[in-house]
């Protein structure tokens, strides 16, 4: 039976947090959407060695989610949830309802310009606008002292990195490496939709973004890089893909058409069967 | 010589802030954009009561006015708004640059749908998110218990108690009433942009707001009472009616056409010469 203390509202959650930092701990913050993985865990793993203290949240945030999207679907376990944080020594799990989250006459908006607009934020339209503002709420109910979100979403970790310099929220952002799988699947809460046939398509994915660093490294244009790495997902049995880009690691702007000579990261986002998987890799 | 503190930088301000809650004060925030005058002062005061320290902000912040709009004309003297601040027992003048508020890459913006939307969310577009977004910045960089703000500026209260509530800011916001001259002008930075002549118009706008909240009182229409108020404004010599209007005290919804039902309030903006002015009163 898990140990670890589950909270439902502000009220408490806040409750548990003045306490700790009356004693002089500091706070840590990892933002989830439940499903737990050992990806997950890891970002608890790493927030542990931040804080003395850290608070798991789990809460499947419907306005980041596209009308045509798996918000439904998306998987629910909250009892497992509970004793994989447990069994790392997580010390709360902070799991809000919607109507906690976005009481009767909600009607405020965190949005970002630039890093947002390319890449997830041209395929899912509203969808950074929902995660920065849940994610400027629940750094608002916790206060921590440090957030911990993995590379797994870059796009959405840089998003987040620029509203909380930009609005000076007082916390520091810390992103984790992405957690892998044998073949080098990314480990993501999506992956349980995929049938024996597609986990194989999917595993295809991190290996095109492996051979498209090696080849920027090798000096080989942008443009040549990124016609590869669609033509290796489609090959590989993607029926949809959103991008396979070369993007300017910070910002997210396009580093141009040649040779790169910025610090960059691949990002790739495709369809296989009715589940849509992003990974990405630094050059 | 002014013997307040002035700080410049989001890390002066905190440094302070941190040393005063430290020793277990409780820090208040009036956030203005200068050019003070007893309106400003009378916050500063109900402040006092509120918390040991006194945080006055002036910062003429750009986002929230509109092409067209007067910011370069807009009234700025620091070395005498230190002076009243200090004369009021203000504790410390935060006055940031605009570089230090929007460095290079801002790209972020808190909006508000409903209440931000009527009135002067017509008459100005974009400026209630300009001020949503400025003073969620001013908030995060202070970290105030409690913030104060006048009810002159009616709507920017409401926009302002909307989105702390909805993005869970941990601070209490406080709207103060509305500081008056001897003919019950609402005091304002803009006044002074005023002719003799145009002084005595503006006057008549505070008289034509009590006679719509009398005739709300007896029962009239507020069909009617709009109209008779948009009349008084021409008649008094406005040359731009923006709008009066009585609207639902909390969200500013129209309550309809007929007598009142509900807790409402009746706003006015219009303009004289070159200068808009606003005022507005509770039913």
């Amino acid at each position: 039976m898990p140990q670890i203390a589950i909270v439902r509202t502000v009220a408490d959650l806040r409750a548990k947090v003045r306490a700790w930092k009356a004693s002089g701990e500091r706070v840590a913050l990892v933002p989830t959407m439940g499903a737990l993985h050992d990806g997950h865990l890891s970002l608890v793993t790493l927030a542990k060695t931040k804080a003395e203290r850290v608070v798991a949240s789990v809460f499947v945030n419907p306005t980041q989610f596209g009308p045509n999207e798996d918000f439904d679907a998306y998987p629910r376990g909250e009892a497992r949830d509970a004793e994989l944080l447990d069994s790392v020594g997580c010390d709360l799990l902070y799991a809000p309802s919607v109507a906690e989250m976005y009481p009767p006459g909600f009607s405020t908006t965190v949005s970002v310009t630039g890093v947002s607009e390319p890449l997830d934020g041209a395929a899912r339209p509203g969808h950074f606008a929902g995660v920065a503002t849940v994610v400027t709420k629940l750094l608002m109910q916790c206060g921590p002292d440090v957030a911990v979100f993995g590379e797994k979403d870059y796009q959405q970790l840089q998003v987040i990195k620029r509203f909380v310099r930009d609005l000076d929220i007082p916390v520091e952002i810390l992103g984790a490496p992405t957690s892998r799988l044998e073949d080098g699947l990314a480990r993501s809460s999506r992956n349980a939709y995929l049938s024996e046939a597609e986990r194989e398509v999917a595993g295809r994915m991190n290996l095109a973004l492996a051979d498209a660093v090696r080849r920027l490294k090798a000096g080989e244009s942008v443009e040549r890089v990124e016609a590869t790495g669609r033509a290796a997902l489609e090959r590989a049995g993607f029926q949809r893909i959103d991008y396979f880009e070369v993007r300017n690691a910070d910002d997210l702007s396009h580093p141009g058409p040649g040779p790169l000579e910025v610090s960059a990261r691949v990002l790739a986002a495709a369809v296989i069967g009715k589940t849509r998987l992003i990974d990405n890799m630094a050059v």
